[in-house]
């Protein structure tokens, strides 16, 4: 009998057909011979309707509100979901983050778990239940009410994965798995059967949608297998686990991209040191994930530094700016919002030298200039702008062959 | 300075522009030197559209998941409205019942609050803040969600104001307060400005909707003021206190009606001793309110036994009857939902005989039917045919002269 977290995601549980496929999808597991716990995201939409509804009472809605409020959503659906398992003649009970110990940091908007405490999921498992958690939300130890950020739920499952012990944990979402590139950008891209965590993380973090970043460093971190796959099909869709001698090592997997990143400049910043550290430090201090970095070479004492953010966080960027150029007497700064990166990402990368080399020609014969560039063992990363990323991906796509079973 | 609670139910909150006025009259309170804590109810017609939703996955959802799904919709409007008054520059924070500790019993989609522990709240108020409360719901030992029943966030309301030791309970609804008949069926009906206990509590049994029958009874026990007052105006509504050698002492202080009960019948069961005790131990095991009970004459050693129920009981209590039936070898039973209510409530009527010949008096005189008759001390209650329901409430009221400031 294996033990399987499932996370169904938002648009898996959009209305009450997709919810009771889901509930279907459950069910089959646990006939099957499973202990089955269920991860659920809010109903479609909701997380955005909310938002707006709070959007309507309040320019900037204070984050302790937005998180009580938002934790409603999967509150909701996972109590849908339990009802309707029960209408399948199998025992269900819903749990939310308070009531199974999901205890965070008080991060509001952008948690972290700290700890989960699984014992009275497995003792409801032990009952015969079916187990449906409310994913994307946890508690502080003072009982308040946090979310994990975007895709959370994901992060939700994977942590309960490992904390339970769980064989693996499947992924259910709208597309059928891992694909070579964004499908809707490239339609040639093809599905990856198998993907190391840490092909995946890269992946995740240069802007592939179907898992999120932490839930991946989660799955790494506690080696839980991951199954990302589609909830409207029975495919095996892709398996995200540890790379192995035989597993088939393509030098590039995938191409991905990124368009919802701004590139922040801060000019005329002396150069001397300690001056990079209090400019990143004060932005992680105001929880603002930086991306890539690039700092021009020093001219007449003072220098340029770039770096790209999540756009969702530019309001909060120019407001740490703009006191930082006061303090460091820059001479200003310059938000754009037009760049995109693309990033090719391959396990075989570290054994094949020339990857960069080749990725930079292609983009240049196709008349794509490249802003900033970023590398790593296994990717290499180009902000280039966001008009072109569309050729970008295709051209790449093509040039490494990546359509091809290689 | 005084301490305040103020209940809003779910018309006052049913969008964002009516909970932004709501947020105004928090704010007003507590500018006028109020410590203010506001319950809420879930957005309008939330509730009804998550039963909906439930009942689309499952015919008779689980009442564990169900009260789990409901207690979403306050934990919601509590967060908006917080969200709403901190827009007007005031510190606000939403708890909800785990978070304050409001704990019920583990009766499911009625439970009954145990305990509340008020500390988290003062301390909240102690720091500056109006906070706002969930209402109509608490957690039991075990953190299980439960819900109050319907109107369950005046009971939250009022047994809020009690632990606090408010100075009043202010209950915000979408009616100028108390009424000596239902304005819908009677446009001539008074509005009461001051009440007593034990008369609210006659006409909120006797289908007054303004206010749930247990928040009454809770102000009562605990000596909390009530006033019952439109969230639509600045009118101070009614007042709902101790009855007081001052007050005045209408005899008869309104006529209500309840238009949404069924009678049940079970026939031919053996007269003897017991058989009265079985039958409404087993409905109450069963949680079903029972109102008016009639048995009638015994014949031939058999019986029949007539009362009240809910309608929204009645699939439940079919079950009860039938396995009673059964049990007793009773004859079989009958469930009439053709029927109505007219009562009369007054303090007066304790030191007045003879109001209930004239009520039966002005009902015959117009043709209505008698089929039950229940009387307290103050109230006289009669159950006629549902379609004459509006002529006996207008004949009633006019009969005793309701409209003059008596």
């Amino acid at each position: 009998m294996a033990l399987v977290v499932q996370k169904y995601g938002g648009s898996s549980v959009a209305n009450a057909e997709l919810i009771k496929n889901v509930a279907l999808k459950v069910v089959e597991s646990a006939r099957a011979g499973n202990k089955v716990v269920a991860v659920v995201s809010a109903l479609g939409d909701t997380t955005d309707d909310l938002i707006t509804k709070a959007r309507q009472l309040c320019d900037s809605p204070p984050d302790r509100e937005t998180d009580a409020l938002l934790a409603t959503g999967e509150q909701m659906s996972s109590a849908l979901l339990a009802i309707a398992i029960c209408n399948l003649g199998e025992k269900a009970i819903s749990l939310h983050g308070s009531q199974i110990g999901i205890k965070t940091d008080g991060v509001y908007t952008k948690a972290k778990i700290t700890q989960i405490e699984g014992s009275r999921i497995k003792a409801a498992l032990d009952e015969g239940n079916i187990v449906v958690i409310a994913g994307f939300q946890g508690v502080t130890d003072d009982e308040e009410l946090t979310t994990l950020g975007r895709g959370g739920s994901d992060t939700t499952a994977v942590a309960l994965a490992a904390e339970l012990g769980a064989d693996y944990c499947e992924i259910f979402t709208d597309v059928e798995g891992v694909f070579s590139a964004d499908p809707r950008l490239e339609p040639k891209a093809r599905l990856l059967p198998v993907v190391s965590y840490e092909e995946m993380l890269e992946m995740a973090s240069s802007g592939a949608k179907v898992l999120q970043l932490r839930s991946v460093e989660y799955g790494r971190n506690y080696k839980v297998e991951l199954h990302v796959r589609s909830s409207f099909s029975t495919n095996p869709g892709t398996i995200v686990k540890e790379e192995s001698f035989s597993m088939e090592k393509a030098i590039v997997s995938a191409v991905t991209h990124n368009d919802s990143e701004a590139k922040v400049t801060i000019m005329g910043v002396p150069d001397k040191p300690g001056i990079a550290a209090r400019v990143f430090g004060k932005l992680a201090e105001n929880e603002i994930n930086v991306d890539m970095i690039l700092q021009n070479v020093s001219q007449s004492g003072h220098s340029d530094i770039s770096f790209t953010i999540n756009e969702e966080d530019i309001d909060k960027a120019r407001q740490v700016m703009d006191s930082l150029v006061k303090e460091l007497k820059a001479k200003g700064t310059d938000f754009d919002t037009e760049i995109a990166r693309v990033t090719l990402v391959g396990a075989g990368m570290k054994s094949h030298p020339g990857i960069a080399a080749k990725m930079f020609e292609v983009l240049a014969s196709n008349g794509i200039n490249i802003e900033m560039i970023s590398t790593s063992s296994i990717k290499v990363s180009c902000v280039i702008r966001k008009a072109q990323i569309g050729s970008a991906v295709r051209e790449l796509h093509e040039a490494f062959g990546l359509e091809k079973n290689v």
